[in-house]
């Protein structure tokens, strides 16, 4: 049995799922990985949990949001970076909100716990998207691994699937349906529903944000587009690069007219190359799917890739919960796959 | 860079393909993974070819299929088992024909392998369904790795997926379109062809074998359930405990009838539980599907397996090459993850 601590910086809906995934999985974790997860620190942007014993996870501040200040470890202004030094290196878990223009504080975190031999995880994409090269880099140089399936769609399995699965084979060319508000809204649309009421489903449901810009402008997809593109294809695009069209402007005529000719408009990134010596170019934006399109049938928040290659032909993944809890769970998974390779 | 020895064992449809494709990504095996891989020898039924030196793939002998007895390193007779003591070791191929009463020729040159310090990738399913235990149990006493993509589906990544990205959850039921043969045969009858037209067009493609007995009645697709449910289950079942039905006898009136509803019958394997604390059971036979069904799109030779799971909801593959070059493709992937790890 191996006693792995672990860091939750960001406790919003991701890291609370992630944590109680934890809780819930402490057993199969032991009996199949011979992982015992400890959680030493949790972090929030005023303050964290952090004593000199782990946090239990039984203490009841997972479920309530305003238990953790008033947890007696509740420290208020500590930040990953003042303790991260101090214990054994584990895991840190990077759940904080994607800044996509500073990466913050999930940079920081990130560039702190690489420093100081720990491995990280990520669900936030800010500091990722912005600093790829260097925080890969730091990794490498540190023997470390630095995961983020969290933030490159989740409990989908896009980098697995590209790197893993399809090790050895070259690569043609990719594309996806990332994003689970857009992919909802146009599937509503598809049935009839004009954009904005399809819009204000999905965030009487909980799927689409309060303010839906990094969704239906598409930049949450460009964002898992570059990770993923960078981590399959050993590019190095920043958000910049990628042509970003959104739904917003999308004519309810389109989609109509797509369904009455027996296809589908979906909202997808791609990754092509005009010639085979060409560069790699990345893009998001509609696209017109006949039947036999293995993303055709892709519907309501599920997201879906697709990986065309010279060897294997196409594979497509399709599904994974598109949750907190769905993230939780890929952290989860990167946390095992650090420790099976080693 | 990492000079790898490596033995083919079959040197049929599969062992040729495999031969090829490591051929053709020499330079990116090199580049990419750091990988060397040298071919010591292959070997058919009646002998092989091995000499001091490594084989040449330049050498002529991949392209005509009687040349590798003309070779001046043929030895007639010579087995596997004669040489794999006598060279550093590095990864058996296995790729002859699947015998699933004795389990041979395979059984012995796996063995052979892992008593003598190899690594193995299997693409025959012979051995691996008929001793599972015993030769999974074999690597992992003596630190070495048994890969068996290519016996599981070949290019679909069946084992990966059920393996690495659904890590940490809990698998609540497997189900899949294992076959390329029947699938075909399915996909035809739905559009209006009867059984015996369907599989005579599957024939003369080269998509079905002479003897179509091993995919029609369901002994393929029962093998390559047996080997996802032992890895990803973590079961021990045997082929005999299998519920079997082919598609034999099915009436090209259900599938019409399926067709005019909207829905597809399908020939799957399955692995579920009555209750979640009852044991698994493996089913291959006929399903009928919804289009919401996330394998209801799967046609012709295509393939594809879909996972249900607590944490991360449904994940589902399809795709991948359903021909002796995906299977070779499928060989290359496992010796990459192979070193990879290690």
């Amino acid at each position: 049995m191996r006693s792995i601590n672990i860091i939750v910086a960001g406790f919003g809906r991701v890291g609370r799922a992630f944590c109680k995934v934890v809780e819930d999985k402490r057993k199969s974790c032991r009996e199949r990985y011979g992982l015992d997860l400890v959680l030493r620190a949790v972090f929030k942007s005023d303050g964290g949990i952090f004593s000199d014993t782990p946090i239990s996870m039984q203490s009841g501040f997972l479920s309530a949001p305003l238990v953790i200040q008033e947890s007696p470890d509740w420290k208020p202004g500590l930040r990953v970076q003042n303790i991260i030094g101090d214990l054994e290196p584990g895991v840190l878990v990077e759940c904080t909100p994607s800044d996509l223009r500073t990466g913050e504080p999930g940079l920081s975190h990130l560039t702190a716990a690489l420093e100081k031999g720990w491995h990280a995880a990520a669900a936030s994409k800010g500091a990722l998207v912005l600093r790829f090269k260097e925080l890969t880099g730091l990794a490498r140089q540190n023997d470390l691994q630095l995961k983020f399936s969290g933030a490159a769609a989740a409990a989908l399995p896009t980098l697995d699937v590209g790197i893993q699965s399809l090790a050895g084979a070259d690569i043609l060319g990719i594309e996806g349906i990332l994003n689970g508000t857009t992919n909802f809204i146009l599937t509503r649309m598809a049935e009839g529903m004009d954009s904005e009421q399809a819009l204000k489903e999905a965030q009487d449901k909980g799927i689409a944000e309060p303010d839906p810009t990094f969704d239906i402008d598409g930049w949450d997809t460009a964002c898992k587009l570059v990770l993923i593109s960078n981590t399959v294809l050993r590019t190095e695009f920043g958000l910049s690069e990628v042509q970003v069209e959104g739904i917003r402007g999308i004519s309810h005529e389109l989609v109509l007219k797509a369904s009455r000719l027996g296809k589908v408009i979906k909202f997808m990134g791609k990754c092509s190359k005009d010639e085979p010596a060409d560069p790699w170019k990345l893009a998001v934006g509609l696209a017109l799917l006949d039947p036999s399109h293995p993303l055709y049938g892709v519907n309501e928040t599920t997201k879906g890739i697709t990986f065309y290659t010279d060897t294997m032909g196409s594979v497509t993944v399709t599904g994974g919960k598109s949750d907190p809890r769905g993230t939780g769970a890929a952290l989860l998974k990167d946390i095992i796959g650090i420790y099976a390779d080693r």
